[in-house]
């Protein structure tokens, strides 16, 4: 299989799919599904073979966190990220939501604010809201081609309530990646306003050439008393349906203290998700990522290409993630005479960009973890929806 | 495959067979496992073409909880238990001791008293601790061959604080099946006393010919208010790694008050934990349980056998489970003696009895849920081992 391998996901309950219908009206037979963040092609042949594996055994009984897979994750985060973890540091919770949810729930009491940076993943501030806890949104500011922080405003809309704050790095939907210094800076502003600093490093795999990312803790180890990371295989290897993902906690302290709320709620990962992950974090698995790189690099030239060509739509240049932000300010459009261009017009399912919070209004977030037949097929509707702005 | 191949479990990071050495100091060479409840052999081969059927298609990205896999329980349910549920009623966590965790977590406080009839699966007391809430034990009471209830005796433990009873049903580790007479004055009980109703029915399936099984819910439908039922493929189709089991909640106020707790965690099941549930919840897999039941009525009269050859040893008669609950008070050893002549000189790892709680203290529990040939080698074993008692 190699990436450009047309695979029809339609009728395998696939979310981003099968529910193309329910969600946006749009039939599968033409609909083009770039909304939720998975991806379209198959995953690395060593994962599968991981779950082929499994059915050849047939047992599929009571397992544990055992050392192997402990280990590849702590051989991904050094080979991968020059980031030196201790097996022990590491929880497995069921995916990233979930981890998110669960630090609000350890950290944070209701009515608690929770500090997030937007335009940021939507799902930051559902699930706060969900808890019961109280966003508190800071802007990015707009910084040449990208998204920059402005940590003086964010410190002017804190009042001393809030608890946490949401890190996205690198972050989703600019796919911006943050420099040493910055996330130095979000430490020292989450030390000074007494935050549990949450770095959801979800998309850290998927960085392009030219860019290196930095994990959180290798940038502020000194943040450790007050920092937990989140990391999971589901976006890199495409498994988030395995709903398995990963907390590393340095702290003693905080460590304990998530340990105890995960063994109370009596959560154990899924064989098969540890046993993907373990074969998927492997040198194998390393490769394959590379060649992903290489393929959603391509996408992103063709795909931005097609955006330029279209007068007033522009793409923020991505540095990591398959996930294009696209901001249409410069047509003039409202957000609703865009979406209804984008679903009636070129039929393509995408996440609209007021979702993910102040800063979102003009943009719509297309998803391009996809072959490239797709991509060019949605580049060209969108000339077709757009072709009177020529 | 047949219920009789031998399969080697060893190094598959199995926590039966690969923590023998570690929790019972036995070899792996030949210590027989025969203590967590699990299957030794491999389970429908329908649950193993889904997952063949998930590698072959290669994208593991985002499901839910699609009408199939709800069809599929509902089908189950009416099919095999003359219960008949509505789709909706069926929330879905990451296996039963995370539904108990959670219900523990929406419908009690720490301190608050939760009622339980032992000797019960170990694991009941432990959450309920682990939470903070109080364990009260009430002790079934010798009824013939089996166990029977005694509610009088039960509400003299009572002292009004009790918020929730957890009840085992049919009965892990004696295999008792109860009867409607006996649910209904469990549920009159629980009504009586405001208790919250937790039926754990995670072994309704495996039951011996000559039994039926009744769910809480088909013998007390007026309990509906009060009542919340579990259960799972896991044990069934030795899936229990897969992490994925049911709360069936008919009562729209106990169930939204569950839902809100999933989503405020954002718990969702496996992709891989749905497809295997729902290829197992079909005729084929019905058919494949069929033959696992017959294999285990043959396990338990060869265990019993060899345990009625042994003075002073006596196998309580299973009604339903593959968990066989011996008796050695009439040796005369303490606990200590007894478990280490299974350690030492018979090299089986089995569940002691004290674990379940009051009444289990000259018990130990041992697991059948394996080949025919592992039953044989144990049954030799014991004689063995206890030769001196002949
Ligand atoms: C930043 C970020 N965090 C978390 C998630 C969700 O992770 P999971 O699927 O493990 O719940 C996503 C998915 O898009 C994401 O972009
Ligand atoms: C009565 C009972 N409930 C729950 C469980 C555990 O279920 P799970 O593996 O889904 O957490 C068991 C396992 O032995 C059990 O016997």
């Amino acid at each position: 299989m190699t990436f450009n391998d047309l695979i029809d996901r339609r009728g395998t309950n696939s979310s981003k799919w099968d529910k193309l219908e329910k969600l946006y009206g749009l039939s599968p037979d033409d609909g083009l599904a770039m909304w939720t963040a998975d991806s379209d092609y198959s995953t690395a042949p060593c994962v599968i073979d991981a779950v082929r594996n499994a059915a050849d055994h047939g047992v599929f009984g009571y397992s544990w966190m055992h050392p192997d897979y402990l280990n590849s994750i702590q051989w991904w985060m050094k080979n991968r990220h020059g980031w030196e973890i201790d097996s022990d540091w590491i929880l497995t919770s069921q995916g990233l939501g979930n981890a998110i949810a669960l630090c609000l729930d350890v950290w944070t009491s209701p009515g608690d604010g929770v500090v997030i940076f937007t335009p940021v993943y939507h799902e930051f501030a559902h699930k706060v809201k969900k808890s019961g806890r109280r966003v508190v949104e800071c802007p990015l500011m707009r910084d040449g081609d990208g998204y920059g922080l402005d940590l003086e405003d964010a410190q002017s809309r804190l009042d001393g309530t809030e608890k946490m704050l949401l890190w996205c790095s690198p972050q989703n939907p600019s796919g911006r990646v943050w420099t040493p210094e910055e996330l130095r800076a979000v430490a020292a502003f989450a030390e000074r306003n007494d935050l549990i600093l949450v770095s959801d490093e979800i998309h850290h795999d998927l960085v392009y050439p030219g860019t290196t990312f930095v994990p959180m803790d290798v940038a502020a180890p000194d943040a450790r008393p007050w920092t937990v990371t989140l990391t999971a295989a589901s976006k890199t290897f495409n498994i988030a349906g395995q709903r398995t993902g990963n907390m590393i906690i340095p702290d003693p302290d905080l460590r304990a203290a998530m340990r105890r709320r995960i063994q109370t709620l009596d959560y154990d990962p899924s064989a098969l998700g540890v046993a993907m992950i373990t074969a998927a974090y492997s040198t194998e698995g390393a490769a394959w990522v590379d060649e992903q790189i290489a393929h959603l690099d391509s996408n992103r030239k063709i795909f931005d290409a097609a955006i330029a060509e279209i007068p007033g739509l522009w793409s923020m240049p991505l540095q990591a993630t398959y996930l294009a932000w696209i901001d249409f300010s410069g047509t003039g459009m409202d957000h609703a005479e865009f979406t209804r261009r984008l679903r009636e017009d070129a039929k393509i399912a995408t996440s609209p960009g007021p979702g993910f919070g102040a800063g979102g209004e003009t943009f719509e977030r297309f998803n391009l973890a996809t072959q490239r037949g797709r991509v060019e097929e949605a580049s060209k509707r969108l000339k077709h929806a757009f072709s009177d702005l020529q």
